[in-house]
């Protein structure tokens, strides 16, 4: 059995230094790397490109909205052309490093509030899906389980991975319980390796009333953001290979 | 006889609108766009690309330091690794577009600040040489006549191309008048069109002590940001017309 | 008879030059100067004080999202104590050059996205409010007509002042047609300046659907973003005069 | 005997959390506090200024070049007017929220490579001594030793304070070995406080060749932003304790 676990990395911006990517690519098979809208820069990309290339860890792009401050988390209105375009910017920008790197890149996640808006807003995620599908038809678009970012996707022609997340509730419907609620998160260690688990395993997830839901996922999301996020990681992928399950991206004859 | 033309075009960034592209367009053979680190953003950049292609303009990019408000013009202290790293994201940005809408690009002048730099400073012109290169061999470096930039990008293996100015003065070593000087920039339309029928006759253009000064470009520089500078541009474009010398980018079988 | 005329000046930002100031502070009373974060820059606030003092106009705050590319008309999602923040920030920094001018600031109106969302968001008029309030109980808050952020004012103790607009189309309820609708704007120069003689004589506007609706302002909104709107500026002015209505802005004993 | 300590604080942006700030101002008398501009933000500002006043550290205004990413370190091309209108920009927004949290500014010590430069270029040091001046004649203008910046304090009739640095090298002349150079900072605690003891007890600093060089300085700048930094922060403060010198600000009766 088969797991790619995803997290962003390459987010610091100038003097500010932020996560802990070192550490996090020794866990995950796939990193999604921030190109300097909503964090990240033209220093930050390179080497985050050229540290996941030494340690064996896909890359993908991480575009956002432009938003330093906001580290895009925020939600701006943009058109639909204005998605386009921004997220094309991006694309290209990380391109240039990966290639100037010899490595090519497996996948793009779009981030933050740019990715809730396109889980849920069919137009956001065509046009985020036709910008990849533009700028290179092979790469692979990742959304959350069930979501119009997954749908737009298959229906321009990308190869796509259903996403779930290790930390965070779900509701009945198989959606995210929003950040603002009091139980969005999962801090216990057990309960997240736990749904790790059955995700993996059973392709379902417990929501945050009990009911069984459907998950069909083919990669994690982990933190590393918090010194226990980074701690949930280690232990995940801890319990993932005792189980045996093997930890792998995608462009890896996969 | 042949020269080409160039301007810088596509500086409107957000609700702010700068130059008068679609005019300067009808006079240039090719057009320097910026990518949106001293001006532009991720709109300006593909309708500019668009325009100029149904033009018949030949493009390229014209990266710059990050600093919007000051366009890039003034000096800013980054490494020579900086200075590589932030012309690569510019052109793969830049890049983008051009593939997305099915044109190659033609060639990279620097902006502002960093072409003054890039011109006089041997390791900031080695650094844009060798981004240029690393990014895609076969573009154009557009840089001063005998300037560091023109020697490195020889230096590295990229063609390149000198440039001249048609309203600046030159001193009579054959550089720029600083424009802080107060005669740095011809105003006279006779001057201007008198200096580009000199550097296009006969390769050279007389200094500002009266002497005469080799100088051997293939590029002209001309602006379209004030009204008279466009009209300048017009009046150049038919003084050329006038004597048969074929206005032309170097993409086409040149 | 009096009335207030204001518009939006100092949005210029760097080397990028909008809005014809000098020409419209010939029209109006009250000027509502860009604080750097939308438009404007450092340079900027203090050359317009200094030209309106000159010219006698009043001088007002116009804080607005940060947003420089999108021009503060884009929503972004802030916070109440976000919102309270970045408008104490503008106002503080406007305040230093309005003191260093010798001059005295009028009023605080908000900007675009951030002027919509005051208008019909409850909490973020009250945030507002309490930061000009906390700033300087003694400024005036200019609001949309009927507005939370007119309502906001007089509950926390501003001196608030109702806007209307000369240009913009009224639904049935007194508020503005959205811009996304074909007809938001006045075109033709005699249905603008109709409707500004009937606020002003009669208190009223006709809508969209042609229904009489009160409209108690005591400020009038002009553009001089284009030259037909600077063009309607000066016949307004024109009109105003020739019925005798004096133009006057607030802090003048009237 | 009495000193004060400094330290730059209220440098986070957005979601980057930099420095130690909780930490610091239990050492330091005098916060040095980012304006916005290298650092620091709306939501920074007044938290910082509040934790301060409840921790009964004088405040002061740190504006510094418009530079994120660069976090003011990087010299920028200023007009010595945009000099002065930048620091006045800044000085406004911090005072804004000085006001709002009922407390007094201290002082104003510019940051980084603004401060840098103010030190050895006359001009940028009577730009910011003057902006300092006509924004508020009370305010103290900290610069380094024997500085420009001093000087231009002290010529426009404000009060200074000169500044020295517990971790840096000296040269013969009093100056501090540039960054650049191998042993510009000291690292081991003992070389750390021996040199704050020299400054405070005997106003003098041993040079890096082994001179013996005056430096009459009354506040000395402490670092937070590494945790060795901090702990040297902390070893100063208990070493000045155990000699029975007072730490203490400007404000409070000195």
């Amino acid at each position: 059995m088969k797991i790619d676990l995803n997290a962003d990395l390459g987010e610091s911006f100038g003097a500010y230094q932020i996560g802990s990517d070192e550490e996090l690519l020794k866990v995950v098979s796939s990193a999604n790397i921030a190109c300097g809208f909503h964090a990240g820069d033209f220093q930050t990309i390179p080497h985050t490109i050229q540290t996941a290339k030494e340690m064996g860890v896909a890359i993908g792009a991480h575009p956002g909205f432009p938003d330093i401050q906001g580290f895009g988390r925020r939600r701006m209105d943009f058109s639909h052309k204005e998605i386009y375009n921004l997220v094309m910017y991006q694309l290209g920008a990380f391109k240039a490093f990966a290639q100037s790197n010899k490595t090519d890149i497996q996948h793009v996640k779009p981030h933050g509030a740019l990715y809730n808006l396109a889980n849920k807003d069919q137009e956001v995620a065509e046009a985020i899906a036709k910008a990849v599908y533009d700028f290179d038809p092979t790469l692979i678009l990742f959304g959350l389980c069930n979501s119009f970012l997954v749908e737009a996707g298959q229906e321009i022609g990308l190869n796509t991975v259903q996403e779930a997340f290790a930390d965070r509730t779900y509701t009945d419907e198989g959606l995210l319980m929003p950040r603002t609620e009091p139980n969005a998160m999962k801090h216990e260690t057990d309960d997240i390796i736990k749904q790790v688990l059955m995700i993996v395993n059973d392709n379902i997830v417990i929501s945050n009333t009990g009911k069984t839901v459907e998950m069909e996922a083919d990669t994690i999301c982990l933190h590393g953001d918090t010194p226990s996020a980074l701690e949930h990681a280690k232990e995940i992928k801890a319990a993932l290979d005792q189980q045996g399950i093997q930890i792998s991206s995608f462009n890896k004859g996969r």
